[in-house]
């Protein structure tokens, strides 16, 4: 077992860990410790919640969840001799749970706490508990379903630099006031409240939590990018902005389905992960990786042969407005056929809602030109379920 | 072999075939042929412009290509005793090339012709020239990549009700209405030059010429769904609109890569393919599949090991203007990212252009929720490329 | 379409073609046509026994096959350049079944033409005639079981050097005179009865005819290897034997079992193949390429997701005897506890044994060094069957 | 984590641990535990030797093995109400490294403790140690291969009944009796020398020494089976045999090649498994399964896109002698074949050897009917090497 660099007690909150972490990305939150290219390593990580939800059938605290508090990250860690422009090399090893902790969970948030991708349809919260038994994860709130967990950190990303980090509220402010009474906001704006932000304290914690981006949009540093199949195996490739690159990790997912859709959002779960890193001096210019992290996917996915697949096209569905290759609406329409397919064969709208945002379903853009709507697709293994749910 | 009931004659325009297709959706084109559940059936298709490309090393005929004789489809076949409600049932047997017409084309459009995923960047009209290989395509314009055809019909679709056409018209015109000026117009609409109506003439032709919807987009009845993994071996559940259900097909592409980015856009062949129809009675309403087709992709899809993957978000290149959850602007960066990488292993811009669009690249929504970005991903095989192409 | 360099009516016996293949191997065959490395062509091939079996429900055909008739080959091709110590390069482009003929069938042999793998238990002869739907097969006479087909050549090869030849006859001579007396042989020898050799006549015949391999067993020059993976999309690599490599193909499958235990043995056709043919000069000195063909397999076999595995180990079933490491005998025992199975979920045993020996079943070598067993397993792909199969 | 219901102290030697297990099969050997159908638990296991072997560079722990006391397992596991009859159902639901023991290793056995399966080619003992990183295995005595672990319990088993043991240990006397003088012997028999029978002591240890089976071969009741794909996730069925099933693991591998061809043979480990056990009553009448269990392979094996693989066939390679449809000679063959292409690119004959029986290759048996030459390959992925190892 590689040497734990930071270690998680699930007892307490993120901010009271011998070691704190961070849940807001600023280059100046201090690394926790630095290491040499060429070193493996194990990080722990709570779930991005830090702590709030629990193993019970009561969805009240994914209504309650305190958001301010999100995600909390582990790390950062510094990377010896990694200089803006190189790249950073990271081999996600392996990704495991927490002995004791080997369980998830998957939540519909309610409209008032941000909404999920389908809220209009589904504007109250919603939880459902899975269960490890090793490679796979059942639910008892989601019977006769069970598949191989495809686990991967949701969250993992390097510092910005300054510049970047003023970009990125510069152009975050920009939306929200588009629409400034909006509720939920169109961002996150910074917001020093449940802020964590590791040993800093004093005037320079409460700077730094005024500018500091939060991390619920993936950027140009990577972050929380929530892609099911940056999986055990993986290597990653990520544009450094700062000194000693300063990577974090958390928001660990035992399996998710493509697009996260409930927002809370895949089965979330406490975990370590195993990592390496390296560098790759001036790789950024040399591969032109400059504005978002490249990846090389890891060779044990699940396999499936069989998948159920739902169309959709960029008609608004309770409108019957006619969007221009939207494939937002392309997607939710693939997701809603999907949705109402399932109930045809017996599980509820909100089962079958948690099936699509937890189970390895593959959502894809398939067409993108032939106006006016785009063609989204999204792919159900039916080998997750235990009886036969095709069409005879 | 099974019969044709389909034929081809590629030397000249489907107009003038001795039984003519048609290139418009409308339930009063008459169907060629009518088959009983159960059968199995050839249909040769022209390729997509109706012979208008050549297999050259000039890209003024796609620049100048007339897209009002757009999709050219053989069909429609009507299935006896398929009614609206039921479910036609297509297993897609065998794809192939016809014989002689080994070779297909990938296009960028021109700005004026319409223009493509990224016309900002690629304004001008591009073409290469694909030759295949038994299961193979190379091609003399993109040196030193080699993959496997995921072939299918980039169309297939079954007639929709007047009233489904009724509704069509009219949210498209509503979309064209919102910017009436624009060149290229927000949607093609209804469009009697050029049309091709099968064995219609005088005012009917012309009742007909005057409603029928174009085949650009995907819609309700399948159509233009351009889906790669539509391939050999699939079977689709499509609503039954209309007495007959009226299927018809075209656009077979030999490879694809997810959205068909370059507009024209796979790789666009002439071929045949191998059907096999059945019904199922009130599937619509038993199985919830009413808004668009379902299907099941075929097993042998060609298996790669290894991807090279670009992720997007939603904020816009040009001028750093964040969007909500735009998955559009998202995947566009994913594929300006690989084109940008393509570039530092020695491919121009339009080449990269061009495998993005040809080769079985997968293209996913991997992040939906996580406000205000969402997160797209291109993942390229790695195999397709005789060289190495990742960093080192 | 490549251009077609042997042509096939399957309305003549090999023997009367206007150009006629072979059906024995013999370095003194001559070429039927001479082609450059990089040629693309079409071989048209004959089904093994030269059309001896007929699409009915008798399985007296397979009985009184004449068997010094078989296999029926096409070529040989001359390559331009290849000399002894070469490599040749063959790529399988395509394969498929010659129109018209768009059927197969699997024959149990009967013991007194030489039996099958499992000759004690199935003594008497038996067929199935299988429908080829596109890429899939069925058969009236195993029903409820539908499978991708793994198209292959059962047979391919190089000619043999004389040397090479002789050696081939001393040592099967010297096997089948450890038993003389044997029926069936233990191999078979030099038969001029019922020999094909091309444009052959006169004294070069009986000459050649007296000398020459029969097709049955694979060698050293590839030939009859009875691979199912070695499908579209292969590369093999043959070491050269004599000028111009002299390449011969037959004997393709639509679909077979590892082993091809019923011995006539896979679905057995009539098609065609599409070949590409290259040369690395010296290259069997260079890879050590000396013994056997190496190939590397295509990339779109079907996949499956789930298999349900036999096990067997060498312990003689009839006589509870204990051989050493016995891996014809475990493998044995691996078909017979599948059999044994498959007839618990309703199917004959003679289906069964057609079943293992026609459908993209997985025979491996799991242990061979754990004396005295050793350990095969046979893998059945589950998706093949219309119904459950599992045990629950 | 589920409980832990056998623990190995790495410090000390099977018959010293706490709880002891066993290196013999014999029904008399005493349950450690008894649990109920559907309990999940895990076990950890000693490497097979018992702790004999080094990490280190020096192999002559290899050659000096004690090799009465292999394999050492841990069990047996009393299932409650499972009897003769029914079948026992077992699911491996994860499998990993003993913390502080992430590493393996391999050796070829010298001819004097039995040599390997190509003893005659390498008669010298030698040794590769393994690292593990996460899922990955790299070997400083192999340098430029990296492949994913195929993790696997090489030895599961349920006891055998009296009956059952005296037909072994019959049948292995009978085949040791045909070459009594033979060093190494044909098979091992009972040999109360280096036996650990769990909690047994007196007379009564002396009697189940003197008549329980060496657990070096595979046989009825699954035992050192050495199958690859017995892997994570997989599901089980073993004919049971004795009430309470009495179900015993050990042997857990890293990774291994079909046939564990160097003997000791794939990445031995330390380790854990985490097991779900049931039982269907009556099944083995039921399913037929009563010579030897039948399972079914995990989701989650390594993917490989691309193999290069070698044929071998049953011609004596060092007499020219021909053999009749031995697989055995057949796989020897397409090992030689594959070992002296890895010498071209740049291994020793020993790595390459090691090579072949660590990485996930797979064996074979392609043709078996093609009298008198059988036909087995040997395919390996090309993608657990560094550099590029195919023939240009």
């Amino acid at each position: 077992m590689p040497d734990v660099l930071f270690r998680v007690d699930l007892s307490k909150p993120m901010a009271e860990q011998d070691v704190p972490g961070h849940n807001r990305w600023h280059p100046d939150i201090p690394a926790v410790v630095s290491i040499n290219p060429g070193t493996e390593f194990r990080i722990e990580c709570k779930e991005w919640t830090d702590g709030q939800i629990q193993n019970n059938d009561d969805p009240s605290d994914v209504r309650d969840v305190d958001l301010t508090r999100v995600h909390v990250l582990s790390g950062p860690i510094y990377v010896n001799g990694a200089e803006p422009g190189d790249l950073l090399v990271v081999d996600i090893l392996d990704i495991g749970a927490l002995p004791g902790s080997e369980w998830g969970y998957n939540g519909i948030f309610a409209r008032e706490n941000g909404g999920s991708f389908l809220v209009d349809y589904f504007p109250e919260a919603a939880k459902s508990i899975w269960d490890f038994h090793g490679i796979y994860a059942t639910s008892r709130h989601v019977p006769g379903v069970r598949f191989a967990g495809l686990i991967h950190p949701g969250l993992i990303g390097v510092a910005p630099s300054h510049e970047l980090l003023d970009r990125w509220n510069a152009r975050e402010r920009e939306l929200v006031a588009t629409q400034p009474d909006r509720v939920p906001p169109l961002a996150n704006l910074p917001e020093p409240r449940g802020a964590v932000l590791g040993t800093l304290k004093g005037a320079e914690f409460d700077r730094v939590a005024k500018e500091a981006a939060r991390t619920v949009p993936p950027r140009e540093n990577g972050g929380n990018c929530d892609i099911k199949n940056l999986s055990k195996g993986s290597r990653i490739y990520f544009p450094v902005f700062v000194k000693g690159a300063k990577l974090s990790v958390g928001d660990i997912h035992f399996s998710q389905g493509d697009g996260e859709i409930t927002f809370c959002g895949a089965i979330e779960m406490n975990g370590w992960i195993d990592l390496h890193v390296d560098v790759i001096k001036g790789g950024m210019a040399k591969y032109g990786i400059v504005s978002n992290p490249v990846f090389i996917p890891g060779p044990v996915e699940p396999r499936y042969t069989e998948y159920l697949v739902f169309e959709g096209v960029s008609v608004d569905e309770r409108t019957g407005t006619q969007t221009y290759l939207d494939a937002h609406v392309a997607y939710r329409r693939a997701c809603l056929n999907a949705i109402q397919y399932l109930q045809t064969v017996g599980y509820t709208a909100e089962q079958a809602y948690m099936i699509l945002s937890t189970a390895p379903v593959e959502g894809r853009i398939s067409g993108i030109v032939d106006i006016p709507n785009a063609c989204c697709t999204l792919a159900i293994p039916t080998a997750i379920f235990e009886k036969d749910i095709l069409p005879r």
